[in-house]
């Protein structure tokens, strides 16, 4: 018989963390300390619901939008936590405060939890918050946010709503990496999945618009009902740019004059081929300057700041 | 301005945990100290693939299956590990041996990771292994094993294999929660989902077989291949009796003479009413009795059996 490892008594841990705050159990902790259980349920049935807000320039922008989300989606299924939205502003103003970034990718998580009994019925466990604050992402890095991101249409179909509500935001995205590999391996840098009907849905991380004769379209079913995607639709409201939800099947996002995508992470950035072929002529176009321009200026709007207190 | 709370430097746990023992990272620890990092993409992506085996007795019961499917699914997700199946098992031996269990769940993990750059490119990630020893749970309690389970069917759609493919066991449990739920409204203790053509597919961790005039049947697609479905498939070869995979319309399941449900988590369990309504004669039937007996006989049989060292 051969002899046994020994057990050490706690867990020493060789990842390496970007900066950054966490706050969870009423502790405000490094990142590196934010860490759930194996046996959460949020991990083993990634049965759980989060939101993602962004700080730029020392403030959070549509906080109240990602919070109403997030309160919705928590509400939707069944779970609760201790905190309302005030007390969740507080804390996750806390976190990017305590972490001093200006810019920062501000997540706020509700995982079913574990219960104290083991049961498996997920009415007995405790749900968990989470909150962390690290710097800013983007979907798209600086050289693709200047000459536009290269997508690849795949023909895998995002995980539909009769299984899943997209309006709950959710961690289910097994989909969504097969695109990302099915892109890298068109030579593209993401992916875009189709609904159930065979038209385009959405990406890794963002939602899908087209511009065509001055008019801007995006998949109406089926996708996440994001705040960027929101915000386009008042920009291009002011801007008085007709702008609508609908379907739309691969052919016209391909023949469109100009295509862009959107999410928290990166705002509005350019799509300038897809499959290989240039979207109109090939650049960034006026459409995408415009509407990006107009999403960073929206950020000096107070109706849409909140500003952090930093020490 | 309002003062910041202090920054904690490490993290207090106030979670209780089940007796049991994980490996991570090189390191045997007690279950509680086995936490993966909030940043994880296996938690925020959902992005892993596991298995669940289970020890009887002190010996694995056909962890070759479990171990043959758990390295099928990382190949199908672009993942690997530093481990090959032998030195899977010794680990997953060495969980097992050190947390003393007889009976044990005994479940192993491969997770996208971090990337050391906080890249968000999938490739770019350390995968990550993970494996714990828990005392054995089971779907239905001793209580349900003796008098039948009692399922609702539900209207909801598994996630279907266009999106995601069941084959790769995996922690998207969204839809079946959701089924939880529906099912606790309706006064029953687990729901049945359907798949896209409205036939049955499968529940919160189980496959499902009907037996209809000496003949059983199981959903042939859409649903997790486990092991003890395969299990049930080899019995009933022995035992002669006619067992096949296709399609059950809900009406069929409900015209049933028997019902039973299986998982690593249980193995067989009977199922006595749906909707409230009796299945056959609203008792365990004699084919359930006779397909449980000879599962747990194959517990003893040397050619599944991988017997523990325990110190």
């Amino acid at each position: 018989m051969h002899s046994l490892p020994k057990l050490t008594a706690r867990h020493t841990d060789p990842g390496t963390y970007p900066p950054g705050i966490a706050f969870m159990d009423g502790q405000y902790l490094p990142i590196s300390e934010a860490k759930i259980s194996v046996l959460d349920n949020g991990f083993l049935h990634s049965d759980a619901t989060y939101d993602v807000a962004h700080v730029w320039k020392g403030a959070f922008f549509r906080l109240d939008d990602h919070l109403n989300r997030f309160f919705s989606g928590m509400e939707k299924l069944h779970m609760s936590i201790p905190f309302d939205q005030a007390q969740v502003t507080e804390i996750l103003h806390n976190c990017v405060a305590l972490s001093g970034l200006q810019n920062a990718y501000v997540e706020f998580i509700c995982t079913r939890g574990t219960s104290p009994t083991f049961s498996r019925d997920p009415r007995d466990a405790v749900n968990r918050f989470i909150a962390f604050a690290i710097p800013f992402g983007s979907v798209a890095n600086p050289e693709q946010m200047r000459r536009g991101l290269h997508l690849a249409l795949t023909d895998l179909i995002r995980i539909p709503p009769s299984s899943v509500d997209p309006t709950v935001k959710n961690y289910h995205w097994l989909d969504l990496v097969k695109g990302l590999y099915a892109a890298y391996e068109q030579g593209a840098e993401t992916g875009i999945l189709l609904d159930a009907h065979g038209n385009i849905a959405e990406g890794p991380g963002f939602n899908i618009f087209a511009i065509k004769d001055g008019k801007i379209s995006t998949p109406a079913f089926g996708v996440l009902m994001g705040i960027t995607r929101q915000t386009i639709f008042d920009l291009a409201g002011e801007m008085q740019i007709d702008c609508g939800a609908g379907d739309i099947p691969p052919g016209d996002l391909k023949a469109a004059d100009e295509v862009f995508v959107t999410s928290t992470a990166g705002g509005v950035m350019p799509v300038t081929k897809i499959d290989g072929a240039p979207i109109g002529l090939g650049d960034v176009g006026p459409v995408t300057h415009q509407i990006t321009k107009a999403y960073w200026r929206m950020h000096e709007d107070g109706r849409f700041r909140t500003p952090i207190a930093y020490p």
